[in-house]
């Protein structure tokens, strides 16, 4: 087996670390994120670790459990990486949705944060 | 009506730019490439302005149509925007089908080029 790259390597422990804890604990996703942090959540904007928890944890429902089909990581010209991440979300009782989510990862003080966030439903009206 | 900030202004005129330029001569689409470019597509990895352009006109299709469902910016903390594009697709007489697309946009010499292209069909395998 070939060696991942190591943005390869740092972008999908990233992601299986924040969905983990997404489907867990999301209250505890504060660590994650600095407060230069920015989320767009279906379209609405959050600025900083308490904002974006608040956010989180004020989400409407209580069960929550995601499944990736597909994640690319690149890195950038100023040493972050970039990840998008295709999946599935299934929240309580709701039927099965899709969704995909970017985010940038930058080193800090020899941690890895996530200082951009974007989520979207894949909801795409065809027909 | 409200002034938008700056890095939804350079992000949302640039997304405008690409789709028209790739839906009608994506032979043209270097010019928003660097050197150090990234593309990732469907999971295919390419560098560098010449790869990207290679791969892009050699898609197997000769007309293809963008519609934009959705799009987020964000600036980063280098400066650069991140542009996460969810969006409909229509490849000469294949079904529409859904994509999601993330760019990262930095300021060189006074333009703003794409260093980082992640492209993924939105296919989600339901059920």
């Amino acid at each position: 087996m070939v060696d991942q790259p190591l943005w390869e390597q740092i972008g999908s422990s990233f992601v299986q670390h924040y969905y983990q804890m997404f489907d867990s604990d999301r209250s505890q996703l504060g660590s994650i994120y600095i407060d230069a942090s920015c989320l767009t959540w279906e379209g609405q904007q959050f600025q900083g670790k308490r904002a974006i928890v608040e956010k989180l944890t004020g989400l409407p429902f209580t069960k929550i459990a995601h499944s990736i089909t597909a994640q690319d990581h690149q890195p950038t010209p100023d040493c972050c990486i970039l990840s998008m991440v295709v999946g599935q979300l299934k929240a309580d009782d709701d039927p099965i949705m899709g969704f995909h989510q970017s985010f940038i990862l930058k080193n800090i003080n020899d941690a890895w944060v996530c200082t951009n966030d974007m989520f979207r439903l894949a909801i795409h009206n065809f027909g």
